[in-house]
């Protein structure tokens, strides 16, 4: 057993004898530890603020760029965005204990199931050190022990918030251990415990697709993930236009770096001449590159449109650029968004409940929006409270993760001595 | 692109073409198909022994013992059973289209969650021919295209089931495309086919330890797995123990050779001197082999007992074993269990209501029965109308897996042009 083995073992198994405490923690408990975590993120704003400035300064020496020192950057006003996200998961309800459903049998045994924590759950993200505080709070919250494995950029701020939380955990009587931030920077330590599936249950990469992708290839675990949003807007015939072009603006440049913005405009012929100059100008406008198929080149009257390849079509751009489609009926649209889209979020704007009806049917996306914006589809803003990401998995779960995402089922069968003939 | 490469790749690809117009098939049809599908059994009742005779002809050629050929056997009474066990899923409940849960946002969108199919399971399994259309069955019922690979061995009946299947599919108006039947016997095509991740929504092995370890080695697609069940019976000390003794007899002999069965007994302390040595008499008048601790050795009066050794605590018999220890507390008897059980289904028996919560809360395992014999762990006893298995996962689905294992869901999102800001 290598060295580094015996340290992700240890770390692993610290964490899973502490699970059991933290499963059975009640509500009360639980929100105990977030709001002693937020008074103590408070009161000790300046060490926290001091080994911020430390990663900083080490950041800048190894040439980290502007962008990057940025997202490391701690202030005043940052740990205070940390101290509210604490309170407000502590104000949702306790995702543990619930009963599912259940039922009787025939035989008289008495069957429910109910919802239970998963164990021990690892999270692995990059720089940004609010990420330590919120997947502390999820997991906390969902009666999960968590490993929690920054950027060893961070590794200074991450050290000072870890122990933050673990004199939280303290102070109302759970264990230390149950939430433990990584302060060893050796990356090879990352294959080790994806390794160690005796351990741990779950595994949750947050950050770009080059981190979630090394998780995939190493993982014994299995692996929560959020890969690609190649989302579409389809302006079907009988759209509203005006609506359709307020949705289609607002889903592609209101914040055009993240998974749910529109990359690709799919339009109707019928619309198409009506629709396409007007929105391709507002568009334009927002400083977005349009790249259209040979239609869209012909309708676009002044506005520059560059022809658009066939890798164009399965690209997920995060950034001012857009491509754009014409097709003869929504038949068209939907084979374009199953083959080359993600499965992530695709809209139709449309007044026609059959074409509505279809689209919800057929596009095979986590997500499907009728007339309103791709962009709403976030933990947030679907009322979940909280979001562990955005599933692009079809197992466990789907689309933007809650709390749900944390929990498992436990069957409870409850009998009077009945045995099997 | 190696040729069983490209034939992995044409299989998975023509199952997913096939996959839509499944999933979009309403439960009618969908019934029907079974219906078609059971008729056709019955009316190439002549052809499919044939097929099968061919099987048990090579078999005994290769020297498949008489067990093995006993399983590979198909005759009227066992096709009959298979035209009953495709009725009884075309009886349940469509697993697909219902509403999860749903609400509206202060904002005015409605959103819910709807269940889908999963789009292509793969299903890959041993010998016995039954399986076949079994699988077939909960797959075409959960709207999923299926492949469906069974053991060389029966590789004639399969393809005589397979040709069955597609008939009864084509005879609705389905693909028959959409249940495939694996007719190439080549062993290198399974991780070929483990491998097509695009294609490919789930693999369910269903076999031995040795097939599942396989699958899940080469696997780069999820697996609904079954591992080991060691299960235990623990006899409180505030138990009836006429009720006691009943169910562990049942628990262990009823049928030992399978998952739910009992492998541990755990007495508690008080109760040990007046219960052990009547129902380990009982046990070995089943034939039952006891290995006990130093306890338990003490207490058998004239029973033999052999010495339990550690292993022994973590080993699933699937045999007319049982290891029995004795432990001084519901604590000693919790951590037992969570630590050498398997976490698939273990048991209390006790008038006690704390002692019955406590267990219910803390022994984490996949289903908890109280007063009941373990081997009631099964989708059919629980209600489910199919058992697709029994998980061992926290993931996804926990347990006995019914229908609903096959399924995922779709967040519908309806507005009025709401964008986001």
């Amino acid at each position: 057993m290598s060295e580094l083995h015996g340290q992700a073992v240890r770390l692993a198994a610290s964490a899973k004898e502490s699970a059991p405490a933290l499963a059975r923690a009640e509500g009360g408990l639980k929100n105990a530890a977030l709001s002693a975590a937020a008074d103590r993120l408070i009161s000790n704003t300046k060490s926290i603020l001091n080994a911020n400035a430390k990663d900083l300064k080490a950041g800048k020496k190894v040439g980290l760029s502007d962008a990057m020192l940025d997202r490391l950057k701690l202030d005043k006003s940052r740990i205070e965005k940390m101290v509210q996200g604490l309170r407000q998961v502590a104000a949702l309800p306790d995702p543990i204990g619930g009963v599912i459903d259940g039922w009787k049998q025939p035989n008289g045994l008495r069957l429910h199931r109910t919802r239970v924590p998963l164990g021990v759950v690892l999270i692995i993200f990059e720089s940004r050190p609010n990420v330590t505080i919120d997947a502390a709070a999820l997991c906390i919250k969902s009666g999960n022990a968590a490993i929690l494995r920054g950027g060893k950029e961070a590794v200074h701020t991450n050290k000072a918030l870890g122990r933050v939380l673990a004199s939280a955990l303290e102070e109302v009587g759970l264990p230390d251990e149950a939430v433990q931030v990584v302060e060893s920077t050796d990356r090879a330590l990352v294959p080790e415990l994806l390794s160690l599936s005796n351990y741990i249950d779950v595994v949750v990469p947050r950050g770009g697709k080059g981190l979630i992708q090394a998780v995939m290839e190493h993982s014994r675990i299995p692996v929560i993930k959020h890969l690609d949003g190649i989302c579409h807007v389809y302006i079907d015939s009988a759209a509203d236009l005006d609506m359709a072009r307020s949705i289609a603006i607002n889903a592609k440049v209101q914040r055009p770096g993240v998974c749910n913005a529109m990359e690709t405009l799919i339009v109707h012929k019928s619309v198409a001449a009506k629709f396409l100059p007007e929105c391709l100008k507002a568009l334009k406008k927002e400083g977005v590159e349009i790249r259209g198929d040979a239609e869209v080149v012909k309708l676009a009257k002044g506005v520059k449109v560059k022809l658009a390849t066939e890798e164009d079509w399965g690209t997920e751009y995060l950034d001012l650029i857009l491509s754009v489609t014409v097709v003869n009926d929504i038949d068209h649209a939907i084979r374009h968004i199953n083959a080359y889209g993600s499965h992530h979020t695709d809209a139709i704007i449309t007044r026609d409940f059959n074409a509505a009806t279809r689209f919800k049917r057929e596009v095979d996306s986590s997500s499907i929006m009728v007339n309103a914006s791709t962009r709403f589809s976030d933990g947030f803003e679907y009322g979940l409270g909280a979001e562990i990401g955005i599933s692009t998995d079809k197992l466990h779960a789907r689309g933007p993760v809650g709390l749900e995402g944390l929990t498992t089922y436990k069957w409870i069968v409850e009998g009077e001595g009945q045995i099997r003939t």
